[in-house]
């Protein structure tokens, strides 16, 4: 059960990307932000991904040192093609021109086509928080993950949607699925070698499942829209959320026609002035607060968290305390690690 | 059980508000919107609205007859006051604000305060798809129905989301509340003497309420969040829904300090033609929609339904067949006709 510092999973991660070839201020951002994932309790969208993302460079799908290229434009929207360079080496810049015309234009909204695994969305979405914004970011996948409401094959990913909205202190994050779980966490069980629980997974005859290898066959089988009882609610979401990513981009919806393990993305910034004075916003927000957490809580529960209050408590954790990697992942890197001749 | 023509109760819902006092223009868009909600299946924003408008326009916190305010604009953004008119008439026109400003800015973000209950999102967001536009409406409101993530006292409003967007044939809409299921599908229930399915509705100390006159109190017990098992996604999405509406118009998140039952909206307008030529948006919007649709069906289930489908089938059948109002809402109708001298 290896548990490692920060620093130590960084110096790992920008050893074997920079090693590999990847050059040093994009082996940093992709560092940074899977660490950060980590970090925040998130280990689906971090080091995990590790070989997935050299997998991509020996395959020349992700590209390296690519400027990504603005192929249509108006003062308040942009397409962008990302020409399939890293998916955080893109989408941070993407993000940073909505921003730039949120600024300019009070909204921004940005959509990017051709652009390999981005990682976890609030990475992204609290570039706009910075500047008092409000960050949205959606996103499809070329992998079908998740199975409609009322089938039972694989036809949409797993759809994630994150909203970041700046607060007098950390930011609000809510950053999710439209599927009842993201694919990240069945793989982060299945490194584990542990069960999934039952509402998770079906099989191609809509049979639960609960072994993960299963899931991944092949054939792969599907992950529930999110909703229980009321799953046509995530299944719609994750529905249309395909639209705005990979409709308006140009990627493709369900990016059935994409060769690369990648995502198309709609990402919007909201200038919070443009609407309210930020003062009075903020004391909005912060009364808001109070008043959701001051609710009874239910048997089993010791307070009400609100979105990204978690993800902050377990970033201060993991400083201390340091970061879990399942036996699984971590031999995966270790291996990796010996190919590169670099001792881990 | 009642069944009526659209047409007879049009004429009943038009006799009664114009008697009420209402002028003909505001009586016959208000009337407009609910039968459309009946018409599609959505009985929870239909005429069992009727009487709570009535009283609204009683008690005179619905304001007949004003003119919208525009606080705070931009060409992209617009905060609008409306003075505490019917949602209906309120709603619509800022929608049209908001896709006149997306015609000239390729966005258009509106937010609207001091306005009355608006009923089903769809009817505006539908406005945005006439001029192949994607438009996308959330709100939140002033009764506090549904519990936190974890908590058993009502916080948040249902706070709903509809995303429409155009296709070669009719728009997809999705219209759907944060919360496992809308109040108004509660009232229906209490309205048909029927109880509500265990996973609905909790207690103040989390136990399941299945008698919809318990959860009406008072005091007023609570819905839970969308999700089942990850029900704190569903809570995320009405929480950040929330300041998405109170928080960018300034109508109060969680509308706390408002005294009239109304909405607070978060509106949006994004033209496609920005983004990518409509031709070839339409075109793969509609090899999705098919993709989609070509899942293997799940037990009990016939086919793959994309969102507006069903909304689309029931109004065929309502047209052909009637409206089935239940015997309760129907008899608080006749009742307010006979106060008005009206014969059902």
């Amino acid at each position: 059960m290896p548990i490692f510092s920060k620093n130590y999973l960084t110096k790992i991660a920008l050893n074997i990307l920079e090693t590999a070839g990847v050059p040093k201020n994009e082996a940093r951002t992709i560092t940074d932000f899977i660490i950060k994932s980590n970090l925040a309790g998130h280990d689906s969208q971090g080091i995990i991904r590790l070989t997935d993302y050299l997998n991509l460079f020996k395959k020349r799908e992700g590209k390296l040192g690519i400027k990504i290229k603005i192929v249509r434009e108006t003062p308040s929207t942009a397409v962008i093609d990302g020409k399939w360079g890293f998916g955080q080496i893109v989408t941070s810049q993407a993000m940073r021109i909505a921003v730039q015309k949120a600024k300019k234009s009070s909204v921004g909204v940005v959509s990017v086509r051709h652009c390999n695994h981005i990682g976890r969305l609030s990475n992204y979405a609290i570039i706009a928080t910075k500047q008092h914004m409000i960050g949205i970011v959606i996103v499809n996948g070329t992998r079908v993950n998740v199975a409609p409401y009322g089938g039972c094959d694989p036809r949409l990913s797993t759809n994630p949607i994150c909203i970041a909205i700046p607060t007098k202190k950390k930011p609000l994050v809510l950053d999710m699925s439209s599927s009842v779980v993201c694919e990240g966490k069945v793989r982060v069980k299945r490194n584990a070698k542990a069960k999934v629980p039952i509402g998770w997974l079906i099989d191609r005859n809509a049979k639960p499942i609960t072994n993960p290898l299963h899931f991944y066959g092949p054939p792969r089988q599907s992950i529930l829209p999110l909703g229980g009882i009321a799953a046509y609610k995530g299944f719609g979401l994750g529905f249309m959320f395909d639209i705005l990513a990979g409709g308006l981009s140009g990627a493709g919806c369900s990016n059935r026609d994409n060769k690369c393990i990648g995502n198309a993305i709609f990402m919007e910034a909201i200038k919070i002035r443009s609407f309210m004075p930020l003062r009075k916003f903020y004391l909005e927000v912060e009364k808001f607060i109070e008043f959701v957490k001051s609710s009874k809580t239910a048997p089993g529960f010791k307070e009400i968290l609100v979105p990204g209050e978690i993800e902050n408590r377990t970033i201060k954790e993991r400083n201390k305390k340091g970061i879990f990697i399942d036996n699984g992942t971590w031999s995966e890197i270790k291996n990796r690690a010996k190919e590169l001749g670099i001792n881990t």
